[in-house]
């Protein structure tokens, strides 16, 4: 390998801003001060209604393991020329902070904190990159995969993209996403191995290749294996894939359990409708049909709606590559640091794109539950000292149309951040992936089928308490007086 | 970590219908049988002209290293219900094959074989993955920053895409495949230590929040780092940040170098000119302007023919993610096997697809390349033992439109494969990463600048010799009489 350095650890796995800030914050002896960052995605991918946090997992592994490595100070000192002061503290570093998050498998929305990272101000800066790095593509990945399977409903939906994801942690941790938002497998192996899902996969046109013909390739493959899925279209799918698959099948009789086609190519509508009026007419009503071959959602609506005859989906590269928005935007802000005497102070970012403001200050996040018909009306951000649930009618309004608001009155307000790491200590018993699995299920119970539709679902509201709002405006006009004074200095 | 087995290696990176066949091959005592398979695309993202192959040095690394770990071992036996006689093979299983590739680096076409595995038909057929979950990646976004970087011309360009990549692999070989395709450098320090590749970055706006106001920031910076770039938009880059950059300098004067200003939101046209103007009239003509925030090189384009005063451009998410085109479409074909008698013979993939057909048989790839002008004429598949050197008139043909043919003259024909594993061994020695981008450069000096536009390139020809030309129609042939003899027999 013909590498610069050994590749040992991930704690520079982040931007060269993050260690020059830390640099500078520790040349300023404020580098253990404690600051609050947010990490939130402002708009829902895919035109979606909601989306499946994921990525906890991988975060937590990353901190534990959070550490400078030899090679790394090495490289830091010899190639970047940072000083043995700073290299020392470095050497040191270990995570020391305290996170909040949702779980993985729970339903998020724009502009709402996934997790609310508390740390000393230089940590929480180097961490950052590799939190977005992860939680973007996993959460995308999930919400993706619980999109296409609502689409899907109750027919299997299999992950088969390995070959087309963005390098080998996209394979593995892209379908581990996509079982949490409902996918029932996939064909990666290590994947199966190292998270427990279920895996599958018999054969590829290249068996029929070597075979030259369908037959011979169908009968070697039961020679071995019982349970046989044959792939049909290598010649041609109709004239030769289908019957040889039935002649073969009727051959062996129960030494094999003939347990699907699989269609790679072609329409699949039509294939799957005449593939389906001949298995039946051979007596093979329990042999399934799979379908693969640049599936996505919509391609899946509309073969339904044509009547194909697919019992399950093998979908591959628009899954784990979320081919029509290939990014999720979450950003990392810093919303809240300790003074010079030690308070808690808010902090605001500016944007010249209204959306792109910062809501300031520590806040916990609610979602509000109708007892009457256990759906979710709206997910409610309020400062770290309000508490919803003792409000007999609670308040919600638009946090940008601000006229638009309604009272509720027989609710739950259920937090939704759980405490994961305490001063560096992992406090969190992390779930087996099927519980996360059907905690992502569950919880789009919440939702109404309305906030779910595949094409312009109808808006869950995110909105912001009284206090939140009046705190945020307080903190904008602030800025402006700051602007102003600057302006007035430079010129 | 809640992992199911221990993460310790890669060999079951694939999918499972590659360990199925191979098992079906191994039961049949055919496992070991010479097989020719070929890995390339069809089509080239972006409508660009041309893309740029990386992927090898990850490649050989995982070739490399090509081992069932005891823990792939006792997942195959205990969850997969593999038996031990099988498992005993893959146990002992290495990388024994012959890989002919492209350079990475080297500019490819659609329809030509990138790569050529010649391997124990098993294990060519186990390793299929892995490979193309790094060279479509890899390819992709080489050639994605190579796009980029025709629009960015001799100006620097930056690679900032971590936080959205796809995963962390996708974060450091991307950042690597974009320097390839002729980027300066990244923000992504693991990279930068990795790949020796130049890292750069400052501050983010968290800075300025931090210390409340622009001033106080900057000077903190500069307190540590004698080079600055100041990021001047966190309140308002024209009343607030630019003139705070500038008047931090003024007061430190030669105490820093006071390297440039980012812009990094609003209409970046706009804001350069007149940050430009005010720069220039404060005497910091060497100031850089920096502009980030979702670019791509339409906007690059778009930008620069409104005049906009960009010096360097940070380019994140459209590039690592290859937002436009998440995919790259490269497939693993099987060309060629042996037969019973120890011959090697055609094999060949018939699809309802025309474009979709392979191309049969061992070949060699060469480039054709004028002499007169030193442009490359069209890349040119011949047959194994065919040597167009040796042709005085070559006939160039379009391989869908026949008719449209050229004859060549006075010219090179410059094969494009290097050895890089003999049975196993690693031959090839690995050139380092700026050789890898030199090479890259180079080689699109033998294309036309109409091949290199960004819309609607002129198409480079990728053409088939007569005689692979009348190889492949005959395959073809073979493959129609025997759909026909099993469509009779099965009726």
């Amino acid at each position: 390998m013909n590498k610069h350095f050994e590749d040992d650890g991930l704690a520079l796995h982040t931007d060269l801003y993050q260690i020059n800030m830390a640099e500078t914050y520790w040349n300023d002896g404020i580098h253990e001060k404690k600051a609050v960052f947010e990490l939130y995605f402002r708009k829902l991918p895919f035109g979606n209604g909601y989306a499946i946090f994921a990525g906890l997992e991988r975060i937590i592994e990353y901190l534990q393991n959070f550490k400078f490595s030899a090679s790394d100070m090495e490289y830091l000192r010899d190639d970047l020329g940072y000083e043995e002061d700073f290299l020392a503290y470095l050497e040191g570093l270990t995570f020391t902070g305290t996170i909040k998050s949702m779980r993985e498998g729970e339903m998020v929305f724009g502009n709402e904190p996934i997790m609310r990272i508390e740390a000393p101000l230089a940590e929480a800066q180097i961490i950052e990159t590799a939190l977005l790095n992860i939680v973007n593509y996993q959460t995308l990945i999930a919400t993706k995969a619980s999109r296409i399977k609502q689409v899907v409903g109750e027919e299997a939906a299999m992950e088969f993209g390995s070959r087309r994801a963005h390098e080998l942690d996209a394979a593995i941790w892209g379908t581990r996403a996509a079982y949490i938002g409902g996918f029932e497998g996939t064909s990666n192996v290590r994947a199966g191995k190292l998270f427990g899902i279920p895996v599958s996969g018999t054969h590829a046109h290249s068996l029929v290749q070597t075979y030259k013909d369908e037959y011979t390739a169908f009968h070697k493959y039961a020679e071995r294996h019982k349970d046989c899925v044959f792939l049909v279209d290598t010649y041609d799918t109709l004239k030769s894939g289908v019957p040889t698959a039935i002649k073969v099948a009727k051959e062996l009789g129960n030494r094999i359990n003939f347990a699907g086609i699989r269609l790679d190519s072609g329409d699949l509508a039509y294939l799957s409708k005449e593939a389906r009026r001949m298995l039946d007419d051979a007596g093979f009503y329990d042999t399934k049909i799979i379908a693969s071959n640049d599936l996505d959602e919509y391609t899946i609506m509309s073969l339904k709606a044509e009547g194909a005859k697919i019992d399950s989906w093998g979908i591959g590269t628009k899954l784990i590559t979320a081919f029509d928005q290939a990014a999720l935007g979450a950003v990392y802000k810093l919303v809240s640091i300790e003074n010079e005497e030690g308070l808690m102070e808010d902090t605001i970012k500016i944007s010249g794109n209204p959306e792109k403001v910062t809501t300031p200050g520590l806040k916990r996040l609610y979602r509000i539950i109708n007892k009457e018909n256990g759906k979710a009306e709206g997910d409610y951000l309020a400062m770290e000292h309000e508490n919803p649930a003792e409000e007999k009618r609670l308040k919600m309004f638009h946090p940008v149309h601000t006229f638009i608001s309604k009272f509720i009155t027989n609710f739950e307000a259920r937090e939704l951040h759980e405490m994961i790491f305490q001063e560096g200590h992992l406090v969190y018993v992390q779930p087996g992936i099927k519980e996360v699995q059907a905690f992502a299920k569950e919880n789009l119970e919440l939702l109404w089928k309305e906030n779910k539709r595949s094409l312009n679902p109808e808006e869950y509201p995110v909105d912001l308490s009284q206090a939140c709002w009046d705190n945020k405006m307080r903190n904008i006009e602030e800025v402006r007086e700051k602007v102003k004074i600057m302006n007035a200095m430079n010129n």
